[in-house]
């Protein structure tokens, strides 16, 4: 088996599976030797050129590396960019407006269902690459714009296709509960009934999501129709995810706890209980300060009452077209540390293998440790700090996918 | 005199120099000429073709023509990075242990003493390298961590230095009047001598700076000492230029008013008579909401209330180690509309054509018109709404400067 070595580097920068959330190792002068895609040894560099000589090398170019980012929560898969919700939102127009110029999750959604698998496949393909050039090397992907049994398993079949053609892991995510489509609005029992008694079913059958999730909010849906939905998906496999007190405190974080979320997401307005609830079920709470920033609300997620709690959390950019047009991870985490006061260690940490636990790969994802996948971003940074401090840049200098360089700059 | 045609793009948007504020011109389809560095014509290209056929060709990959931005406020001669005193903000540290940890402006004058010319070439030149790769072809760029004549002296001749390396325009500011230095703290009344009697007219005399800017703020110079300073600094023909009403509103707009400054920077703080005193005297408001942004703070400069005032605003990122580290204007666009609901055309002409005001130079700066600079960002975007909206992206795909490519990714 060949064997590849990453050397000249600073060094490594990397949470570990075996210390508390927020502790990162900080190795200088380290080399990292992949086999088969995985890591199988990090060690001073002199030590491994002896016991490898003939590893093929990779320059580290006296970068540091840290674990590719991990982006648990994305919505890649749309037909039309909302550029013009955007300007209107600012301009101060009531939703109303908006919606009637072409906004909205419904407008996505009229969109999406008229357009082919195959120009999704193209638009998504240069949306998820984008993501790779800031460093991200894993993204749990949503569908969620179809809302029809055909329209969602298109969308699923386009992220699968998707992660066909690129160097990047995607972990799919059924949504088909993002919104009630426009032709169920005065039957929504109609609709959960075919999300319940035939999508989910299809989705379990073809195994095209690992994660079912609901976005259970007011006027969406309710914390009852979110647990019918999420335990029938349970029966069939899915994983449970939620959209949870985003906009009001229904109760989501609790639901997330009672039905065994893997992550409540967004939380912005989560109560106390919520945040014992989701302690005890070790729900891991993914916080998605970029959509805050973006909508430009004034109140961010209580990240600190979370990590005070013993609740470690993952970040992500939630990276849609609607509420946060970013795949730049490396903001994501500026924008927590500065609006939510999240350390720079938590939040490199909550952007990789929180992030890898929220999506179920923290075993094989999220950290340089021997045994997992060899997904490598170099940084040129003199100290993991710069990554959140130097705010607004793309500091990638090389992404290694599964030990392949798949970025270079 | 040999022609280059900047071909195969979209098209233009750009500021004019005969229309308001925030208002934009889009044309499809146009390319630009360009000889001696200044832009010839503007005009669809088959006609341009046929008119110029000799014309060397640069290629516009499809890509919008942007003025190149224009950033009114940096300060990028220091000697560190202050990444110690980020962290130690976001864990709620005082003041006072910042300070003792190496944070804070004095830090900096300290660390920079110590740094020899040579020094802070090098450490300059990469910094402003990075302006020009977010697509910014001017900076406005300030002394202000020297504190003596000799230290300031150095700052502002490694600013010409590494403009005479780089293909930016680096239009020089004397901020000696940016703190009270550790050896004056116990009489300031002899720092405001040393400033008006030997720096500034040493300043002047070596024609190193084009205008004099004082940190209007409690504890650093009173109003009454920054009006001594700066009307000191006009008779030697610098023109003045303050920080004003960032952290309380003491009056810095109304004596920008007074003294005729051409900008008065920061004014989060800034009182109704502020604003009017203002727009009677033309100063030009420079907004920094990157550095509300990167220090947490809830509140950000009233920008509506001076666009409805009819004071064109100008945007900047304040690029400094302390309290806004970034060089991406993109992001700063992204953060003025979306917490300052600054409209998309109004941020963009903000960040050009506006900030071209700010420091005197819109006659040859900030707008795509024959006749001016051919500063040209290409930005691969499908529409100019893209520049806040996919925010934290660097969208540059070629940066042009005085009609040579000196950006290409």
């Amino acid at each position: 088996m060949s064997l590849k070595m990453v050397v000249n580097l600073q060094g490594i920068v990397t949470p570990r599976s075996d210390r508390p959330f927020g502790e990162l190792e900080v190795r200088e002068g380290v080399a990292i030797v992949v086999e088969a895609g995985k890591i199988k040894a990090i060690a001073p560099e002199e030590e491994l050129l002896k016991q490898f000589p003939d590893a093929e090398r990779i320059d580290g170019e006296k970068c540091w590396a840290f674990p590719g980012f991990v982006d648990p929560h994305t919505h890649p898969v749309f037909a039309k960019t909302r550029e013009e919700e955007f300007e209107m939102r600012i301009e101060g127009r009531s939703y109303e407006e908006i919606a009637a110029a072409g906004g909205g999750i419904r407008n996505s959604v009229r969109a999406l269902r008229k357009t082919s698998f195959d120009e999704l496949v193209e638009l998504t393909y240069w949306r998820v690459r984008e993501f790779l050039d800031y460093g991200t090397t894993t993204i749990e992907a949503k569908s969620g714009y179809g809302l029809s049994l055909e329209d969602e398993i298109k969308s699923l079949r386009v992220l699968k296709h998707v992660a066909s053609l690129l160097p990047i892991t995607i972990v799919p995510t059924f949504l088909g509960a993002h919104e009630i489509p426009d032709e169920y609005r005065s039957r929504r029992e109609a609709y959960i009934d075919l999300l319940i008694k035939e999508m989910i079913p299809r989705v379990a059958e073809e195994k095209l999501a690992v994660f079912c999730d609901v976005f259970t909010e007011k006027d969406v849906f309710s914390v009852k129709e979110s647990e019918q939905i999420l335990i029938a998906a349970k029966d069939y496999g899915l994983i449970p995810k939620l959209h949870a007190d985003e906009l009001s405190p229904l109760g989501g974080a609790e639901l997330a706890a009672r039905v065994r979320a893997i992550s409540a997401d967004h939380l912005v307005q989560i109560s106390d209980q919520g945040i014992l609830a989701m302690k005890e079920a070790d729900v891991i709470p993914v916080l998605l300060p970029g959509t805050t920033f973006f909508l430009g609300k004034p109140q961010y997620a209580p990240a600190r009452k979370m990590i005070a709690a013993g609740l470690p959390i993952a970040l992500a950019t939630d990276y849609n077209p609607g509420s946060s047009f970013t795949q730049n991870m490396s903001l994501i985490t500026s924008i927590a540390c500065t609006q939510m006061k999240v350390r720079p260690a938590e939040a490199l940490w909550a952007a990789t293998l929180g992030a890898a636990r929220a999506i179920a790969r923290d075993k094989e994802l999220g950290s340089l440790e021997v045994g997992k996948k060899a997904d490598i971003a170099l940084h040129r940074v003199p100290n993991y700090l710069y990554i959140p401090y130097h705010y607004g840049m793309n500091h990638v200098c090389k992404v290694l996918k599964e030990g392949r360089v798949v970025v270079e700059k």
